[in-house]
C-alpha cells in the first residue's frame, strides 16, 4: 500500500460473502444489540456503526461514555479488517488505542472503521468517531488498532 | 514517585470525601448500570470494578466483548485517578490503550485500576483486567491511560 | 472540526512566526541532528521530517530501528501541533502510540505529522511514516499522539 | 499467568542460550551503539537498558528526547520477550504506546522491560523508564507493547 495514495484504494475482498459474514457476526455480538448499535456500512476495508443516544450509554456528566464510544469504534475497525479476510478466518482484536477528542455530547455516534494495512495475519485499522448534534457532526474520538486473522477458524466456531 | 517502590506507596487523597464521591459518580454512569458493573474497591489511587457475565456483554464467539472489558477498565482507571483529585475537580479520560491478552471467557471480569503518576492536571493510570472461571483468575487485558483533572468543575456540574 | 472534511481544513496559525519557531526548535533537538534527520515541510498543522538511512539507525536485521522511526514521527507530530500554538507556548509530548506496519527497509524515512484536533491545552496528532526504496514509497508506521501546550513558557525557556 | 501473582513468576526460557542471544542481537543494533545505550540486565522475561545523558540525545529544552526514551524502552521490552522465545525465532515490534510521565532530566535513563504475557506468536510487555539525577531515581516513562515471534527465522537471518 502506498502511503501517498488514498487509504482504501485497491482493497479486494478475498471472500465474496464478506458483507453477509460481517452482518451475521455483528448480529451475534450481544453487546452491540444491548447498546443499541446499528451496522450501517459494510464495504471492502470500510465499516460504519452508529449508536443513538440513550441514558443507558452515559458517563457521569450525561455524555456518551468513553467505553461505549470505544466499543463501537473497536467493532467498526475489526469488521473493516474482517471484510478483507479469507473464508476460513475469524477476527480478533489484539489491542487498540483511542483518543477522546471532545465531549461526546449529542444524539448519535458514528464510528467509521478503515483498514490502513491488511496483512495475512495482522491488520492495522483506524476508526474515527463523530457525534451528531442538531444536524452537525463533530469528530469526538480517534482509534488506532491491531487486528489478527485466525486462519482455519471460521467466525461461527 | 520512585520507580523501584510499590506504585501505591504514599498516595494521599486531597479530599476526605473521595470514596463517597467516586461511588456517587459511578452511580450516575448509566453505562455501568446498563452493563451490570459493580464498584467493589475504592482506595487512594486504587479502584476495582467487577462485571458478571451476561449474553448482553458478548462478542461474536460468546466471550466478553473487548468494548465491555475496555469500559470497566477505563472507569476503574479513571476513578483511581479521581480518588486523588481535590474537591472542586472532576475527571475526564484523555485517551487509553488496551491490550487484550487472552480470550475473556469466564463468569466475571475484575478490573483493577491503579494510579502510576498523579499530576495536578494529568494523571497516568493502569488497569489490569482478569477473568474468573471456575474459581481461577487469568489476566485477560491491560490498559494504560491518561486522565485529566478539570479544576473548578465539580463532578455534579 | 468536521469529521467528514479534510483534516487540515481551516487551520490558522496564531503566531505569524510559527515556521521559523519550529525550525529553531528542531535545530536545538540534539537527537535529530545526531540521527541525521532533516526538517523538510512546515505548514499550519502539518510538518514533515526525513531520515536518510545509515547503519547507525539500524535494528538487529539492518532495517531502520523502531526507535528511530518513532523519534522522527514524534517530532513531526509535535511540531505539527506547535505550528498552531500561540507565541508564548511551548510543546510537550504527553504520550504516543505507534504501529510498525512493515519492515522499514530502504534508503529514507519520511514522517508526515498532521494535527487532528487542536485544543487550547491538548492537541491530538497523527504521523504516517513511509520508507522510500528504489523510488517507491511504502507506508511503514502510523502514530497517534497527544501533545500539550505549555502556556507562558516559550520554547527557549 | 495469574493476575494476582508477581509478573515474572514462572517464566522459563525455552532456549538455554537466551542471554547470549540477546547480547548478540543488542550488539548488532546500530542505533543502540549510536545512542550510547548499555545492556545491563538479561533475565527470563526481564531486560534492562541504560542510557547515559549526552547532548546528542536531547530535545529542544535539553532533556532526553522522547524518541531516545522510546528507543531504549522498545528494545528493553522486545528483548524481554525474546528471552522466552525458542531457538529458531526472532522478535519484531508490532506496536508500542508510551506515556512520558515527567521531564527526563538527569544523568541517566534506566529502562526496565518485563513480559506481561508470553504467547506462542504474540507477547505483551511493559517497560518503565526512570531517570537518575543526583543519585535519585524518578519514573519518567511507561510503555505497553505487543511483540511478535517470527518462528523459523533466526535472529541472524
Amino acid at each position: 500500500m502506498g502511503a501517498v495514495e488514498p487509504v482504501e484504494a485497491g482493497f479486494q475482498p478475498r471472500f465474496a460473502g464478506y458483507a453477509a459474514r460481517v452482518r451475521d457476526s455483528f448480529a451475534r455480538q450481544g453487546l452491540m444489540a444491548h447498546l443499541g448499535a446499528e451496522l450501517t456500512v459494510v464495504e471492502p476495508g470500510h465499516v460504519e456503526i452508529e449508536l443513538p443516544y440513550a441514558e443507558t450509554l452515559s458517563q457521569q456528566h450525561g455524555f456518551f461514555h468513553g467505553g461505549a464510544t470505544a466499543a463501537i469504534a473497536d467493532s467498526a475497525a475489526g469488521y473493516a479488517a474482517f471484510t478483507l479476510m479469507p473464508e476460513d478466518a475469524s477476527v480478533l482484536t489484539i489491542e487498540f488505542k483511542i483518543n477522546l477528542l471532545a465531549p461526546a455530547q449529542g444524539d448519535r455516534l458514528i464510528a467509521r472503521g478503515r483498514v490502513k494495512r491488511a496483512g495475512r495475519v495482522l491488520s492495522v485499522c483506524t476508526a474515527d468517531v463523530s457525534v451528531r448534534r442538531d444536524g452537525d457532526e463533530r469528530l469526538c474520538a480517534s482509534l488506532l488498532t491491531t487486528m489478527m486473522a485466525m486462519h482455519g477458524r471460521s467466525d461461527y466456531a
